[in-house]
């Protein structure tokens, strides 16, 4: 996943791809624009979540979602509060005898920069191509509207009814780490109780492709702090004599990891699975082609990682570490000679089945301190944590979305995994004990976290049937 | 040099300390507090040479040397456009069969950030404990009003005369490289005729020990600049595939020096010139307490540097590397899942005799391309440049500075060397072929290029005092 193959100009437009009758199908197709136009608006409100200035805008998009469960016929709408930023919470569980299904979504957005290679302004969702370009347009906003208009299309065309009982859960703060929803997960199971999840916040394997993801790396995110002098030094005075901060950083991250991609964090390999020879070999068979992928997608003259794996094993079955900014000292045009007192580094590492975060963590900061340069104080501090997971496929939901999807797409759905991480499907299956459907309708060039983040608008409607002929057959 | 031995208490002030009678000593002692209320509306302008925002203020400060230079009765003053900010001249000429000194100084400062760490903001000038503190207070701006004051009292307690031949030249690149400058003197030597130059822009080596610096350390300023994939890419989907140029630069940094402080670039201690037994035996003398230095001015755990080497010889007469900062990738609070695209590193390199910085920067770039890894391309700038220095102490203008130093401090004056770079100085010496005199009067504990840079004020009065004397002599 995330790899392009095609050409975006192969996909058929959805009109042709489905012979399903559904009245509710015909439904979302006759409001495609009002749809689009009302994803719009919710493009429009900047929920950054990492940025404390945006707090209100975070807010007012959960407002956004809360009214639009209102509006569509959900009960039990409720904007709750947490120690970030607020969930949203909606129910329909008037299907007696038929199964519930949880909706996970955020309303939550990356931070834009760098802004200067936006085309057009991450906030004033635009067309082109047939895609909607915005911060947001898929991770996650657009998908988690594909939800809220399957339920739409669903309630308006049976009488006010659901063929199966549902419940919304929609964060703020997936993007911070989901320290909100964890804890409501953990303490109020009670209120979310259900048969499976249905998360979409991943994507198809190629344009055309149905795909469900049944596998998450998951994450350990760190910040270490490193201090040398009392104050910024000049470098032509104390230099020869002054500890360097970044400098020890730089040693440090260097012994992290080999030149090979190999990191030597003492025992972080120990509890690393390797997939099964079944899922290694499906792999193989997806239309991946690795020169393409490196040209179009990663742009670099090489691609890198350890040795003796492919390109979609080192992605989405090993673990990686990846330095993410190094603040500290002076970082503005031209030349100032100092020794910067403090230094900082953003380093994550990706974890895979069945690697523990907390362990790792312990692990990496055990041997960060056993590296530190003479001179330097290091903190290391943790900010977000994800158990990896593999899901079972052997399940009515994972076989009911993948008929809906084939009604759709005419075609078999691929089961891959994802090199991200969605803390909140671990926290699915050990704390209300169901499985997820990972089944999302991104396509590998979306660019999220990045410049230009878009969403295909026929996927986005793709989307919205996968979901409604879901949830019939289910209810069926 | 830079390095506290003493509590500021200890001197005495400087009142008593002269000896000399000299109607130009008394106006200057008359007029101390005018002196310094002038030298506060200098320091208000932020003439931050390195950020084109403050481009108007460093010419405001210009013309405010200009302006001053007339007043006090110099002539042919002149603010001189380059292709960066302007030089300002100035010369008095008619002391027949006198020598000629060329003062020079800078009226640009460097960037006051981090500004949240100054105890009171930078370009408002503050007295406290008999210092005022201020960006520029002592580099250089408050060293170079110590000359126009020591001339304003020659000329108007000797019916506007001066006993010496002067030619002033204060340049606004200093902090920048100061290219400017360097081609004004490269281009129009005839202007500078002079029989030596007075520059006052470096420091005491303890608060009541007269100095001369006679060594000064080059520069060779470079950024590295590291592109990975062709946009900021999500950590999670490419984390194994992509290239992390901030990873690469962090291991290029940890190979340029080794854990012990050597620099491991090929052939870079090659003319390294070692200082002579006589110099390195007075430097033992010197009041320097290696704890009292590493706990008040540097503040760390441990002092760093090459083994072998004490502290003086580290940081004056060794070359050194230090890593400034590393734009690129998120800086910003909290955590962000990118594999940046771009990433940079400022790094610099002091040099010592006879070191070439041209030559160094041709052994840098190519050891840096010899370790890119894979998948990353690496561009390598330079910004300033300047040859290490030594100073010859047998000639008449050092001998009537320290006897000048000894009526003032009634000490005898120390040589030491600075780690930092005057690239000037090394300019005059090769296209002007005269000797500099470093007479400067900052303190160790000055926090040049630091937050809260301060000037202890006896020292202002003490070095206009110096060079009214110095000048006297020469002229006598």
């Amino acid at each position: 996943m995330y790899t392009l193959r095609f050409d975006s100009q192969t996909y058929l437009p959805p009109e042709s791809t489905s012979t399903m009758s559904s009245s509710a199908v015909t439904y979302a197709r006759d409001n495609q624009q009002r749809f689009l136009g009302e994803l719009k608006d919710l493009l429009r409100i900047p929920s950054v979540s990492t940025l404390p200035e945006h707090k209100d805008d975070v807010r007012r998009a959960a407002q956004f979602v809360a009214d639009e469960m209102k509006r569509i016929g959900m009960e039990h709408v409720e904007v709750i509060p947490t120690t970030g930023h607020p969930l949203v919470y909606g129910d329909w569980l008037h299907a007696s005898g038929k199964p519930t299904v949880l909706c996970y979504g955020h309303y939550d957005v990356q931070p834009p920069d760098p802004l200067n290679e936006w085309h057009t302004p991450p906030f004033e969702p635009t067309e082109r191509n047939q895609n909607i370009y915005a911060r947001g347009a898929v991770d996650d906003k657009g998908q988690m509207y594909m939800h809220l208009k399957a339920l739409e299309s669903l309630f308006k065309t049976s009488g006010g009814k659901l063929p199966i009982n549902v419940r919304l859960i929609i964060e703020g703060e997936e993007e911070v780490g989901g320290e909100g929803i964890a804890r409501f997960v953990r303490e109020h199971s009670d209120r979310l109780k259900a048969d499976f999840a249905l998360v979409s916040d991943t994507e198809m394997f190629a344009p055309d492709l149905p795909t469900l993801c049944v596998g998450l790396r998951g994450m350990c995110y760190t910040e270490l702090e490193a201090t040398g002098a009392m104050t910024d030094l000049h470098s032509g005075m104390y230099g020869g004599a002054a500890p360097n901060p970044m400098e020890a950083l730089a040693r440090i991250i260097s012994k992290l990891k080999d030149e090979n991609g190999k990191i030597l964090i003492p025992h972080f390999y120990d509890r690393v699975q390797k997939p099964g020879a079944d899922e290694l070999q499906a792999w193989k068979s997806l239309p991946f082609n690795e020169d393409h992928y490196r040209k179009t997608e990663v742009g670099s003259k090489e691609l890198t990682g350890e040795a003796g794996y492919s390109v979609l094993e080192r992605t989405w079955a090993r673990p990686t570490l990846e330095v993410h900014g190094m603040p500290g000292g002076f970082i503005g045009a031209g030349g100032k000679t100092v020794i910067p007192a403090k230094a900082a580094a953003k380093i994550s590492m990706r974890l895979v089945p069945d690697m523990r975060p907390d362990e790792i963590f312990k692990l990496y900061s055990d041997f960060v301190q056993s590296m530190v340069p003479k001179g330097i104080e290091i903190k290391i501090k943790s900010f977000s944590m994800a158990d990896p997971i593999v899901i079972n496929t052997d399940n009515k939901y994972v076989k009911a979305s993948t008929a809906a999807m084939k009604d759709v797409f005419h075609k078999e759905t691929v089961f891959i995994r994802s090199g991200g991480s969605i803390p909140i499907v671990a926290d699915f299956e050990k704390h209300l004990k169901i499985p997820s459907v990972m089944m999302g309708f991104g396509l590998p060039d979306d660019n999220l976290h990045a410049p230009n983040e878009k969403f295909h608008i026929p996927n986005f409607y793709r989307g919205i049937e996968s979901i409604i002929l879901f949830f019939q057959r289910l209810g069926a």
